[in-house]
């Protein structure tokens, strides 16, 4: 079976990962990338969308989008995490290729309504793209196969807060709209990222299949693993986006939950997604009204990181 | 090492048990008794504490405090949990003594005051009475020897919304009055005393050692446990005030981490106790403002019900 997904995405040394897979993987149609802010400004994550397709030797629609949040102000990128260039400050050869004229949202908006109930989209940054394509039509409710988004945290906490999730963090008004528009959507949040762990040897087995595209793959890892040895004492990285894919194509390796998802937007709690499973009872109702969704609750991490690695060798 | 403590509560059924643990434990010196709204009403929760007093035998007294929140409107007392009459709505036998003049609030400070550095404060109900001590003379901050609260949550989750624990959720501003005052604090939340599970056989060796106290014990724990069988699956209930004092006597059957607390008290995650721990950096240093605590992060359950047990024997 083939999936067509359109990625949105703000490369990003783990949206690198992911895109490398969305182009490598034979049962995953890969309609266009849409770029948004987040790990980088948004002109280094267009820049980046269309280098990694180029190095993979295909020409992928790229159709650049957000450049701040919907409502709240924009935080610096964190360059310390990803590179001031969102691939581990390597030196990256030149692009020849553009983005296309139409906007992330207008561009997910026409793909959906010209091909509907087969697009996935997989959205893996900050979700003002997803937000905007729902304010030009919200019509791709009932048009979209299914909305798979890597953000959020339900009883992990968080990785910018305490309780937030960065992606959601960066554009909770966003993540309001997206998490409760309706559609089939999957949220795999850190429960499920921070079981995986790509493992030097992994990206040396990645890096040695890949080309040109896997000496990008390997030098922004060794920058991005240098954050997590510091940050989280472990020797390797989550492949955060990765793994929206991998629950795509291999959801039998996470474990999941139905419920209720609600995006606290302000306070010191912004940024969370408070998860309530389906059928629990609580004080009173207003954590079930927003519409049921599938939450990944975990992953079985060393099984998701080998998919990866057979994806990309 | 003998502790004088003060145990604020709103019994509640395993406020009962815990309040039978202090009342037996040869290391625990019973000051009094102030109570709450929350599992029962004022009233109620009073006539309750006098009641287990007088059944061990004991002239412990009783100081009245909140019937209501600080803030927010009050939740009707959820006598699905405890019973209308706080213990199951088994028949009580008369209470012939009677709460003292003073507010718990007042006793609180006057106990403080003339033992500094000596007494430590249990609380397992709503926060109010640790808060308005705090109101009446601020300087309580450093005469108590130490505050263990039962309540909160951090990885757990909450039992009466999705994040929220109840004895925060029915008064966040108390709540972060108290965690924040500066104080030695220890949280013993839901992330250790849902680890504990007290048994039917655990309850019939409390009630067989407990003469007519062991009768109320017994009687409300079946009423209590039919809340439990239903709502979280399991035979038998959580005795969470119980592992308050666990913690205080046996501090080893737990793991702590120390770090800033942060209560929300607005909005959908009103309630939440938001725990950033020591050293851990974040977006911002919001979450780092508030005083160092040491929170409960799990719990040896098997190990902290039989203490519960072995005292009650």
């Amino acid at each position: 079976m083939s999936h067509p997904i359109i990625f949105d995405t703000d490369p990003g040394v783990d949206d690198a990962q992911a895109i490398a897979i969305a182009l490598a993987h034979p049962e995953i149609e890969l309609l266009g990338m849409t770029t948004t802010y987040g790990n980088v400004d948004i002109t280094t994550a267009t820049r980046n969308a269309l280098l990694l397709g180029e190095l993979a030797g295909q020409a992928i629609p790229v159709a650049q989008g957000a450049a701040a949040p919907l409502v709240k102000a924009k935080h610096p990128a964190p360059a310390f995490i990803h590179g001031e260039n969102g691939l581990g400050n390597i030196e990256l050869p030149p692009v020849t290729g553009q983005a296309i004229s139409a906007t992330a949202a207008q561009f997910i908006v026409n793909q959906v309504t010209a091909r509907p109930g087969e697009i996935t989209l997989v959205a893996v940054g900050p979700l003002g793209n997803l937000a905007t394509a729902l304010q030009l039509d919200p019509g791709i409710v009932t048009k979209v196969k299914q909305v798979v988004i890597m953000g959020g945290s339900v009883n992990e906490g968080g990785n910018v807060t305490p309780v937030a999730e960065a992606n959601i963090f960066n554009d909770p008004h966003a993540a309001a709209r997206v998490l409760t528009a309706g559609w089939p959507l999957t949220m795999v949040g850190l429960d499920a990222t921070h079981r995986c762990v790509l493992r030097p040897s992994d990206m040396e087995a990645i890096a040695a299949s890949q080309g040109r595209l896997g000496e990008v793959l390997a030098g922004s890892y060794a920058f991005y693993s240098d954050f997590y040895r510091g940050a989280r004492g472990i020797d390797g990285c989550c492949p955060h986006d990765s793994c929206a894919l991998a629950w795509l194509i291999e959801p039998e390796l996470f474990t999941t939950a139905r419920g209720h998802l609600t995006v606290i937007t302000d306070g010191d709690a912004e940024g969370q997604t408070l998860f309530a499973p389906e059928g629990r009872p609580f004080i009173d109702d207003r954590w079930a009204r927003t519409p049921l969704v599938e939450v990944c609750t975990g992953a079985d991490g060393k099984a998701v990181v080998e998919w990866i690695v057979d994806t990309l060798k």
